[in-house]
């Protein structure tokens, strides 16, 4: 089997690549990796890959090349500007397959700078990825690939070697389409994190039971997959393993709103998100995992001086912590639905990636739908219930500032839902649940 | 000149309260204290005042009476619900100043408890104060009282010797009216302390001169009182003296966006600003002076990895930080008034008072005019800048974001200026700068 499959070379064996290159060696492709860590290179060729010592000798005559490497910045050496560099030595008409969470704008320039070099036949695919190690490493993560047609083609193949085949979505668009759509799932994945950390932070600070509430947000609405992904590392004592570390979605937090930025796009939400990472990061949480952004909440609790809640019996508490979820829930799929619409993404194709990969919530699969209805000009199915929403998401934000903790995403949320019934002032009881939307949309 | 003044009792001998009070004292008034922490009536007694163990020792058959305890819950106790309560011990028909910041919900409510008591001959005047414990120690201070006709002119002495001459708000609307005053007020105060902690927290991490930068920022258009007021303690290597903990201006914080929820207005720079600062109470800092939260953006600062800005010159930075100042101070006077226009205050009245108090800014007085006229519906002299002034805090947002360090305030402006041009897209470049008030109006 092995044989009839093409060479691949594989640029960066972090967390997430060093389970997509084992994951295609098993498949039978014969894979040359390159790390800049040697270590990785050992235990790479302990589960069955070659390694090469440069980027160059790794892609050396190869017609396809991953790269999984961290950052634009790290991209841009191992593919162009540094020491023996990849794209100069791909074989001709080769596809490369650019994995990284980048900016639209980068991965566009790349491009560029890849023709400009006198390598026009490389067929670049941007296609980033979302689904953590694990599904990396079992080769069914989600991938969103933006491409021209010809280069989809060249690259299918290894594309769905890495991807669950219900989830390799080919974006309409070409090459930044990719990294646009991964952006707007970044938007949920950036909320969701600090929403599983905020909601856990208030349930101490309420006295909750947290393995018990654990187990009671996952089975309500206020669900989320990062929620239930990050439990077992938050409610570990010492935050282990470090499998996403606070850096790493500080990173991606950072292009959706540099990108925004240069749209003119409000994100209030992923700025909050991002000014909460920034705290945890101040704090010197940079290098531990997300799921440990819960200390950013729970510092202070039990030494601000005495403080009373309202509510009393568990299910009281319980509820304003699912409400708080909820409500941010909300907020966040409306501001990933209209940031996609902004850059001209498929609503449909957005909405279906995300309610099936990291960035799903049972708010955005339950009211996404009408969302897009309302991007669209159309009426949503469901009529109201915004108004309630808000009034249950006051009573959780009432009762943090008695608790004395911060909420950055609950107050934020609290407010975007009541500037949108501000200009709603008529019939409020009837805006329906879907119309957090029009915060953004113009 | 002594014996023509009435006899005084007066309540809360704190940090504002014992100035007030010995300044009643020098003017020639028999004042008689009351406070929980013996060594201060002691120190009360070395300043010419008289002392009592109870409240109703305190204002036994006395006509007047000032309370200017911490909180709502304090007043509650002294007045009616502690032991030896004022309220029943009072002269019938005496004036009850209440001086202490407390929700307008809250001394309402107090009114009716007093009417209720079977006392609805006393008097109570609404009078909160601003200006910190120099101005109070002074009479200088701002006042904002709300009462019966019949009440002021009882207490109107009283006001005048604890007030400035032109600093004397007598403001429409009875019991309530001076609370939602000083209410509207502090959301000036909450953004413009944390805007100048924000901002020197900025300017450490592009690696400014502070003392230099402080000179020059309390020169430029970022200027507000508290910038001012608040420097020389920020730049204390202990943040001394503590003038004003963090406890207090949080407190205050959490009137205005309690009330807000009450209202169900959104209130999105104050609810930032609150965050910051539970996030500074949390990290332990609740007793020390609101100009030590300049930590909470310097702490990560040389420990978040290697960071590259873009600016490079000395001048270039001070604009970014300057920028950053003009943008908040827009959005938080764009809060402050559509607050005071939706809890129906006099709208001249309120920017009157609050350029000459603590809550004074140049932002608000330049364009608090022209936010006042839309407002209303009217044109607004200045017809654009809104626009740039949205770049250019841009330019700051993205700076700190390579930098590494939050921007509570920053980031949380921009978005509200990037939501108001978004409703506008077709003459952006001549949106007003004071149209940032129709985030909020509906």
């Amino acid at each position: 089997m092995a044989e009839t499959k093409a060479p691949v070379a594989f640029i960066g064996l972090g967390a997430m690549g060093f389970g997509m290159a084992t994951q295609l060696v098993k498949q039978g492709y014969s894979v040359t990796g390159f790390d800049v860590w040697p270590p990785t290179l050992e235990r790479f060729q302990q589960a069955g890959g070659s390694t090469a010592s440069t980027p160059a000798e790794a892609v050396q005559d190869k017609e396809y090349c991953v790269c999984m490497v961290a950052t634009a910045q790290q991209a841009q050496e191992v593919l162009l500007e540094g020491a023996n560099p990849a794209v100069p030595a791909l074989a001709k008409g080769a596809a490369l397959l650019l994995c990284s969470t980048v900016a639209c704008g980068y991965v566009q320039q790349l491009a560029q700078q890849i023709k400009d070099s006198g390598r026009p036949d490389i067929l670049l695919i941007d296609c980033p990825v979302s689904g953590g190690a694990i599904r990396a490493a079992d080769g069914t993560l989600s991938i969103m690939a933006g491409a021209a047609d010809e280069a989809i083609e060249k690259g299918r193949d290894l594309l769905q070697a890495m991807s669950d085949p219900e989830k390799l979505y080919i974006v309409n668009g070409g090459v930044g389409a990719g990294s646009n759509m991964k952006m707007c799932h970044q938007v949920l994945a950036a909320n969701q994190i600090l929403s599983a950390n905020e909601s856990m932070g208030f349930a101490a600070h309420l006295g909750l039971d947290l393995t018990e509430t654990s187990k009671a947000l996952i089975a309500s609405e206020g669900w989320s997959w990062m929620l239930e992904n990050r439990m077992p590392r938050m409610l570990h004592p010492e935050f282990q393993p470090v499998a996403s570390a606070v850096t790493i979605i500080l990173k991606d937090t950072s292009i959706i709103t540099s990108e925004a930025r240069r749209y003119g796009f409000p994100t209030p939400m992923t700025s909050s998100a991002e000014q909460g990472y920034f705290t945890g990061l101040g704090r010197g949480f940079g290098s531990d995992d997300d799921a440990s952004l819960i200390r950013v909440y729970t510092e202070g609790k039990g030494k601000v001086g005495p403080v009373k809640g309202q509510a009393e019996t568990k299910d009281a508490k319980l509820k304003l912590v699912i409400n708080l979820l909820k409500g941010i829930h909300i907020c966040a799929a409306a501001e990933a639905l209209t940031f996609a619409h902004k850059v001209g993404l498929d609503l449909e194709q957005v909405y279906e990636l995300c309610i099936n990969a990291a960035g799903g919530s049972t708010m955005l699969k339950t009211f996404g739908g009408d969302m897009i209805k309302i991007l669209h000009s159309e009426p949503p199915l469901v009529a109201d219930g915004l108004a309630a929403l808000a009034q249950d998401l006051h009573e959780a934000v009432d009762e943090a500032q008695k608790l004395k903790l911060p909420l950055f995403l609950g107050s934020q949320a609290l407010n975007i839902l009541r500037l949108v019934l501000q200009h709603k002032p008529k019939d409020r009881a009837e805006a329906p649940m879907a119309l957090a939307v029009k915060v953004w949309a113009a």
